[in-house]
């Protein structure tokens, strides 16, 4: 018998002797991180409502009970049950049986309806027909993403318990090694901004965390190759975590895939269906400029297979010495900052991810409250000395401002901005500024998988901030269905109607002006002296984004659309750049999320900014607040134990 | 044709395009780091003495011409006409043809006289012959290592051609990558003594330096099993470079070909020999005291096949992007600073190993000049604040003392001693001091394979101080074989016999009281207040040697020479600790090895030292010449390119 099977039988030894004696146990298996508990008696567990918070608290794992199928109601007869059990308010758009799990997945507009008090509406269903309930809310504006992954997951279920029940051994396998240290390598994002990947090793465990390209040097990989990361082969690593689904994150993830990777990778839900968003169309966006794609759509597939979605603040096992918790990073839907537990309280590191300290309009401020760090690894985008933004509220002036003038003028206003995050950002700002009447009313294009992606926040409005949830969750009240809002899905025909029509907001991707919509609508707009081109985000070295805030004029149109292939464009419209839209932390935002932690760690690595910024920050968390701080160069190696 | 072939029928043709028309070039090919040229006329080859020294500038490699095997005059010819070229008083000891290099092994006690000026004899001997001559001395002192290791690689010819010629070829290969970074992993002896080992890495090379144990903790072994070692496969390693034989740097290299390293060793002849000796030695004392060894003397074997020896100063191409040379460390016998060249003036590197910064008895100090170093791994065994030892000339007078003095009480001199190094040092100082009156004349037992380790000194006087080396040539002045040494090569019984007998002075192993003859020598002479232990060398912590010096007196006896076992000794015999005999530099030796190079190195890796002593060096040198210092701890990686 092997150590896990040895393992998983003492343990049911342990749920039959603490559950009444009218509950069977069938069998008990790992699905990922959880252990997974057959039983006949599903309505009897049901009906104890303590009896599973109780057993997870005496095995200290995460626990799913599943009835065993031959005590099921037939799924026609269970239908109907459901349906009588669920409250019509919450209108159900599906429900769907998954036989071989005894699972019922309920898809409805108002999930919170369909758990019930405490869950009581979830225990009824369960009473009533055996199957086990799972929720997921029916988005409310349509999402092909959020669609297409939720199909391809249900095709893809004998796989996925596959993969689940394979990671779920590995996680609890014995430990091998009487060693212990605790490591960190910098595979990229070190005195740069882009390509974010770690290694975090431990003797008995390898995670990966983040695998992102470099936005104007799509060349540039992460150091994947180099031994102490892939090196050894990819399913040396035991698990991979992405902190949120910007590509200089996320780009490269599938590519795992291509190398032999074959383990989960955890994140949050919307970071999951955000980068299959973003990765299908870097490939799509790499395709369009002659790049040789890294990978193929199989492999986003692969990537969303193996993902094992964690909430924020569940602890979970990934492996026989490390547990993860994501907590809420404030950057971007689903953007988590990634703590890891090492050992039995040997050592505890937080991967920062981007983060935003402060609250937003999306998004409450980052979490900071963790019961130990002992090194944190800290983005640093705005560390350098003068990276004090101006205050939204502020920013938000000179914004209108700027659209006021330009509307005067006739003209119209140009904002590149990444898909994800700083767009919807500036839609709840534009939607609240047109509704207060503080600038015109006129249409705002989104342009570029914007639509998309607010698609998405509407998915998963428990990500957003307290009070923006609450809106969305009444339909006349959600922000991100005002009729100002355009989806531009006409492609260059509908542009040419908006660049002729009346004055306009453009929201486009890319954020940074590497590629994408931008272009075009550069050429649109380009040579009008009464239009604005007005950045709102963060623009990395060697992108052309910067450039122009450097002055560039004259722009060469090589990447475009087929149109001006190797001409230059001499830029005639206004450039205006305003900060504090950011979501990134600013220097003050950074340093108070190190003053605030506490206890603070005694290690900080800054990295994820340019060199000048980490060392700025580096340097000044070490003079005020004492810690070792340090700017490391991507590949190399950190021993903490 | 493979890139290396092609790359050899280019050399080629420069060759042919060099030589005089007489001269025919029928092969060019690699062996180990050098470039081979076979030719019909190794005659006219000889006789324009300057074409090989022009051929080896233009095509800046190491260049060794051979006779076409079918122009070699027959072996019994050949053997009277290189009798009758070299002088008589060369005392040819052994005479080797191999045909199918066309090499003749000259073995002689005086090889200057079979070499000749400038060489001349030699060129003689192929301009009569056609065979190329190589040269090695006739050990002054019969040495079993010494003639095991010939008669080894003698045997194993066909074998070694292979290896040199597999190596060639991994060396010249064309360099696969476009990125440049230079960096070090530390795989142990930081902030401890003992299991050096280091892997220097760029994009195109992987470089293993040492290999050692522990003392007083054999089972903490360098962590050769992470990734960036051997993780990937002992293969990935190119190159594997040895500084010195002491077992703290070479204990393991032996075991890097059970797990399937196949590459070279680059390492002086002297310090081959002495590894050969002290694995050995090494995997006895481990059977003796019931630990498993950690592989078996054919992988000892192994290593000596496929090391290629390397002379101080020699520029030595090792991969296709890094030059190596050593330099004389002035530790123990072939000691070597490593200096590694990486690119085309991209980055040097130095690794000190273990140095001794002043002359000594035995060996010149160490060299360092170096026309670039940006980074120097340093040794810091004695770098801590207060480190600062004893001039020798002070410390042979309080050694002289105390042996007068226990001498006076009729007591004997027990000297715990590495077999190599300072043994033969002090074999210096007490011939002088009998020779001269200072200490009375008595036996001096030398038990533990110093014997064998004197020889190996005699074999390689080139690697010992000018005037010692002189002095070895003329056997009448030859200090190791005074009257006074006695070799203890009968066992416990003669172990009785010199304690029952007159006052003598006893040298033996282990040199930190871990094993070997001086647990036996401690069990004769322990319980007698008369005798003196005397400590000349460093003990590291948790041995033996260091408890005697903190005070103990109570000594388990339970890893002797079997009788004892379990018991506890009560140490009555006067313990004396001189220093200033060390094989290392001291605090001031190693300041003054930094403060005189020039130009000094932009960042010293502080390592080999206590805790206390690399942060004592590290933070001295930081404040004293501004140079950027670490402590690193193992398994961190720094980068410098
Ligand atoms: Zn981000
Ligand atoms: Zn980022
Ligand atoms: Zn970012
Ligand atoms: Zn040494
Ligand atoms: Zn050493």
């Amino acid at each position: 018998m092997s150590n896990v099977d040895q393992q998983l039988a003492d343990t049911k030894e342990t749920i039959v002797s603490e559950v009444p004696n009218d509950i069977s146990i069938t069998d008990v298996t790992y699905e990922g991180p959880e252990l997974v508990i057959y039983t006949r008696d599903p309505k009897s567990f049901a009906e104890n409502g303590d009896l599973v918070r109780r057993l997870a608290s005496k095995l200290r794992k995460r626990i799913t009970v599943r009835p065993d199928t031959d005590v099921l109601s037939p799924p026609r007869e269970a239908r109907d049950e459901v349906h009588s059990v669920i409250p019509e308010e919450a209108s159900v758009t599906d429900l769907d049986f998954h036989e071989d799990t005894g699972e019922v997945v309920i898809e409805a507009e108002k999930p919170g309806m369909v758990i019930g008090r405490h869950g009581s509406t979830l225990r009824e269903i369960t009473q009533k027909v055996g199957w086990t309930p799972e929720v997921v809310r029916t988005p409310p504006i349509e999402s092909s993403t959020v669609s297409n992954v939720r199909n391809f997951l249900k095709q893809e279920r004998d796989d996925r318990r596959d993969i689940l029940e394979r990671v779920g051994r590995q996680i609890h396998r014995e430990e091998m090694s009487d060693d212990e240290w605790v490591r960190i390598t910098t595979l990229g994002c070190c005195r740069e901004v882009g390509r974010a990947s770690f290694i975090l090793s431990t003797p008995e465990t390898r995670v990966l965390i983040d695998a992102g390209d470099k936005p104007g040097a799509e060349d540039e990989y992460p150091y994947l190759q180099v031994p102490e990361a892939l090196g050894v082969g990819a399913s040396s690593i035991d698990a991979v975590v992405l902190t949120h689904a910007h590509l200089d994150h996320s780009a490269l993830i599938p590519l795992l895939f291509k190398y032999g990777y074959d383990g989960p990778i955890y994140t949050t839900e919307p970071t999951r269906d955000l980068m299959g968003l973003l990765t299908l169309d870097y490939l799509d966006v790499a395709a369009k400029e002659g790049r040789a794609p890294p990978y193929d759509s199989e492999m986003v597939r692969e990537a969303i297979k193996h993902t094992i979605p964690i909430e924020y603040g569940d602890v979970t096992d990934i492996s026989p010495d490390i547990k993860l918790t994501m907590h809420n990073a404030g950057h971007i839907l689903g953007s988590a900052i990634s703590h890891f537990h090492i050992g039995d309280g040997l050592y505890n590191v937080a991967f920062s991810g981007d983060i935003h300290y402060d609250d937003t309009r999306l998004f409450n401020g980052a979490v900071n409250e963790f019961p130990r760090v002992e090194t944190l690894v800290l983005e640093s985008t705005y560390g350098g000395r003068n990276d004090y933004q101006t205050d939204q509220a502020d920013s938000e002036q000179r914004l209108k401002e700027i659209i006021r003038e330009t509307y005067e003028r006739d003209g119209s206003v140009l904002i590149p901005a990444f898909a994800v995050g700083r767009s919807q950002e500036l839609m709840l700002v534009l939607e609240e500024a047109m509704r207060e009447g503080d600038i015109p009313e006129m249409p705002v294009h989104l342009d570029g998988m914007m639509w998309e992606a607010t698609a998405i926040h509407t998915t998963y409005p428990e990500y957003l901030r307290d009070d923006l949830r609450d809106r969305i969750f009444h339909d006349d009240e959600n922000p991100f269905l005002a009729d100002q809002f355009n989806h531009i899905d006409g492609g260059e025909e509908e542009r040419q109607e908006v660049t002729d029509g009346e004055p306009a907001i453009v929201l486009s991707t890319s954020g940074m002006v590497t590629g994408g919509p931008i272009m075009s609508w550069l050429e649109h707009f380009g040579s009008d002296p009464d239009s604005t081109l007005t950045f709102v985000g963060y623009q990395a070295q060697g992108t052309l984004g910067r450039r122009i805030q450097n002055g560039w004029d004259e722009i060469p149109m090589n990447n475009g659309n087929g149109r001006g292939r190797g001409n230059t464009l001499s830029l005639e419209m206004n450039v205006e750049t305003v900060d504090g839209f950011s979501g990134h932390a600013d220097r003050q935002g950074l340093e108070n999320f190190v003053k605030t932690m506490n206890p603070r760690p005694e290690k900080v690595l800054c990295v994820h900014g340019d060199e000048s910024s980490v060392q700025d920050l580096s340097s000044a968390l070490y003079h005020e607040y004492n810690m070792r701080t340090f700017a490391p160069k991507n590949l190399e190696t950190f021993r903490f134990v």
